[in-house]
């Protein structure tokens, strides 16, 4: 399957529009995907409005991608829809805890990553944004999501304006165990990040960065303990406020 | 993409072995999938011995599918890799936190998808098996995963002995909400649910199991609250003795 073996991630997109029903068929064949019990845990809000991309814009660090595409997705995890069915139907619902939001959160990234590969077959350019967990609550906000929902990821999603390179990708033997999980040795590290660490475009940033080796500029600059620290306890309110906490 | 539409849980296998090298080709492709800041926050745990599905057999309630299966694949968040290149390099990681399990979980779960996707296309058959976030510490020392590691999926993978009919999906207009969530009306859940409720096998269901309501089956039977907060706790107990909590 050549669609997933040349993907890349897309950031530049041109004006033209995404129809909706072609959006509409892609979202349904990805409900294809596996589900827990067949329930279909999830809900995608689909924005296109311009004020709406402005609300949230500053809430994905005002990443280009969420004014510039035509379509953004967000996708969320949903216990609300299949409570509020067993509510009306003499039924009690126990999906207010934190099993159930893994459950819904899981149903929610098989169907994203089925869409993903769909949009990228029907010649689509995608990019994941992974902000939607750091700002849960202002996300939440934005889009009105009520309890037992919580924001998963955002897609944004447009006709390609550009073909950048293929990322580098690790060993695969680093990333595969057989039987049981080996952990690694300092020769085993050095091998497994030794083609990442040579990439011209790596030594770069190390240099611009002042930093001494490609694993500070990650710890350093892009995902520090500080911010890791203060969106944890963001996401735990969040998680609490709608319900699955 | 007929792969993704035509897609089914494939539960009974062929005894016929899945080759080592079609794997592992399945899962380079798959690791295409978008990664948060391309660290790839996951690994994979293949079993193929005998005694392995045997001890992880009960981890999963016994479901035939873990024996019966040429591989079964345990995919796992992986925080312990890049930590460890961290250290080797002269930086202080921050990942012992409860976002960067989320991330690491998201991206095995785009991961996972992927190779479902490919694995299929390739004429295999594949299950997933929610129950691993439900034993959760069983697994973590049936496959020795260190700190900082988690097991979040679980797919059986074979060439396929049966072929199952599709199961339903929910109507999309059910899904997909423009611009902010519209919560349901009661009105809105009737006519979602509507189809569900009438297939003669849901209905089959409710009967032998003397309920009143489908959504009773699931409520009572499958997915109680008894349970999911017993195995919430169990889940949160995991997520610390790894070091995410």
């Amino acid at each position: 399957m050549t669609t997933i073996k040349n993907r890349r991630t897309i950031r530049k997109y041109k004006s033209e529009e995404v129809a909706a029903d072609l959006l509409n068929r892609l979202l349904e064949s990805a409900a294809r995907a596996a589900t827990m019990g067949n329930i279909q845990l999830y809900s995608v809000v689909v924005t296109r409005d311009k004020d709406m991309k402005e609300k949230l814009s500053p809430l994905h660090f005002g990443q280009p991608m969420v004014k510039g595409a035509p379509v953004v997705l967000t996708f969320c995890a949903d216990f609300n829809r299949f409570t509020k069915w067993c509510e009306q139907r003499k039924a009690t619902p126990g999906y207010d805890n934190f099993l159930s939001f893994i459950n819904a959160a899981s149903d929610t990234l098989l169907f994203v990553q089925n869409f993903t590969t769909l949009a990228e077959e029907a010649g689509l350019g995608t990019c994941y944004l992974g902000t939607t967990v750091y700002n849960s609550q202002g996300i939440i906000e934005a889009l009105n999501l009520p309890k037992l929902t919580f924001p998963i990821a955002t897609i944004t999603v447009g006709w390609p304006d550009e073909c950048p390179e293929q990322t580098d990708r690790l060993p695969l033997s680093g990333i595969v165990h057989e039987e049981t999980y080996k952990d690694y040795s300092e020769d085993d590290i050095d091998k497994i990040y030794e083609y990442k660490e040579s990439l011209q475009e790596n030594k770069h940033f190390v240099e611009i960065n002042n930093k001494e080796t490609l694993a500070q500029v990650f710890t350093d600059l892009r995902y520090t303990k500080k911010d890791n620290e203060a969106m944890s306890s963001g996401l735990i309110e969040a998680l609490k406020h709608q319900g699955f906490l």
